[in-house]
């Protein structure tokens, strides 16, 4: 069994040897453009851990991997041109650096381009990737939308956001996971707890990541440290303080819902100020541990030797310590 | 084997019983607002056409064939964002009627319904046919992307005009052919020779499609006449007769070509009397027959019976003596 970095640096590998047509240029460019801004390959580093933990190997599962990482890229690529999102890790989107029609092409040929991996794998194990592939993608394009729709609503149920983040994020690790299990042979059950584990710890690191606005380091936090209370973006914890908050402390928080002059210093302060004062951050971690705990359930539940889970779980572990 | 009238309702029967969830509506809803605004569904009943020619019955075939039934649709939806299309068929297009985000989105997961019909077809088959429907779907793409390329530029040769119709128009033709060959369980060789067919139809087809622009019978032909004119855009025609002009035909050409204050009628007029002087249209029509001698040609060389190419026979024949 490789190590993650081992992992990490077979996938950098097999990025650098993604080769595309030249032409047309405005298509593919912005594919290998994307591709080549890095990140830490999460996704397709699960799906071989998973093949490995099942006594699959890399090389098998290798393409599988890559299409669940240009699926993903696919997935930035549309989402950044319907967020009007500037940048990507640092650098300028693909609807900057060329324009919205290249970032909606390109993104479509990179759809397929994960499919043509996909149909590498051999013809026995095609119909069940497919299946699982598929029904990851609608799910990730389902999430997108139901998050758009979050928008334009003023209150949204803490369940709600609950399942809109376990489609938009947790069901493509699931699926990676799932996928990864089904190449090395997994019995079925076994494949869908390993989907399940990484469903239950997508939506706990989403959850972690909502806390890590508010509360992560921001020396150590990659992104300026309250931006989703300065976009007023609905995640747990302002669904959470707009559910218990009453009588002045909900009129607070309104008020810096909908103020549109002031400084953000001041209002990252005083929302932050709200959240402290109603138990916020407590109520995040808790169902953040719940989910973990349900993921480390389903890792437990699996019928290989424990020593070949440990990778995942240490995963599992240092991903929900992370300050940033 | 059925009439294509019949696989015309076998189809409309199958658009209606396609049912996509309710949530998120703007995820599914103008997927089955644009399957419904209706088309000859000329592609999956080529589809079918090729699977019974091939001895396949329908039944085998049905779900394939409305992938690329989706499929097409699919591109449509994302073609019309980027052409910034106000009508499809005489409705309002899905970014009008919803917004480009919605347009994009639902475009997205509807691509993924096409893979996910795909996947109903026996293991056995997926392979083969996933592979086909990739490379279709990849040179749709790129067709698309090149056409888009050809706005800002001054000439195009005809060659580059010719690929770019074959990937953007003919590739899918071509296709679903195939595709139908594949699922009839066809020989490698006669499946290759009804895509080689479809694709040369689908080039004539175009052609065509450019001739009746100009030459077609305005009571007939369902759009303006001289549309293609008015907008510049680069036909075979045009861009042969930019090829063929000289001197004061050549300055009259590109006089009404920069041209931006004149009435439509007489612009019209006067480019289409610059394709007479040069005989453009007899060219055009020249191109279109050797295309569809090729595309027949190929039908010869199937060994199967002659009786059962009758059906795609007499449909290219028809095709190409349409007047709108």
């Amino acid at each position: 069994m490789h190590s993650i970095k081992e992992l990490q640096s077979i996938l950098a590998q097999a990025v650098k040897d993604q080769a595309y047509p030249a032409h047309p240029a405005e298509l593919y460019e912005p594919i290998t453009y994307l591709m080549d801004l890095g990140g830490k390959r999460m996704r397709p580093v699960l799906l071989l851990m998973s093949t490995e933990m099942f006594g699959g190997s890399v090389k098998k599962a290798l393409d599988a991997a890559m299409a669940i990482e240009v699926f993903h890229n696919f997935t930035l690529m549309h989402d950044d041109i319907m967020d009007k999102a500037p940048l990507r890790r640092g650098k300028a989107t693909v609807h900057e650096k060329w324009n919205a029609n290249v970032a909606i092409l390109s993104g479509d040929v990179m759809l397929v381009e994960g499919y043509k991996l996909l149909s590498n794998l051999d013809a026995s194990l095609l119909k069940p990737v497919l299946k699982v592939f598929n029904e990851t993608a609608v799910g990730v394009c389902e999430g997108q939308q139901i998050d758009m729709n979050f928008e334009s609503r003023a209150h949204v149920p803490v369940a709600e956001y609950l399942e809109m983040i376990r489609l938009k994020t947790a069901v493509l690790l699931g699926g990676a996971l799932k996928i990864g299990a089904l190449i090395a042979g997994a019995k079925p059950e076994d494949a869908d707890r390993i989907g399940e584990f990484g469903e239950n710890l997508g939506i706990a690191f989403q959850l972690q990541d909502d806390i890590l606005d508010v509360y992560g380091d921001p020396d150590k936090f990659g992104k300026q440290v309250g931006g989703d209370i300065l976009a007023n973006k609905k995640t747990f914890l302002l669904i959470k303080a707009q559910e218990l908050a009453n009588n002045s402390v909900a009129e607070g928080l309104s008020k810096w819902i909908k103020a549109t002059d002031f400084k953000a210093e001041e209002k990252v302060q005083a929302v932050t100020a709200i959240y402290n004062q109603l138990g916020i951050r407590g109520l995040a971690e808790q169902a953040m541990q719940s989910y973990a705990e349900k993921a480390l359930n389903q890792l437990e539940a699996i019928q290989v030797s424990e020593d070949r889970k440990t990778a995942l779980r240490e995963f599992a572990e240092q991903l929900l310590v992370r300050e940033h």
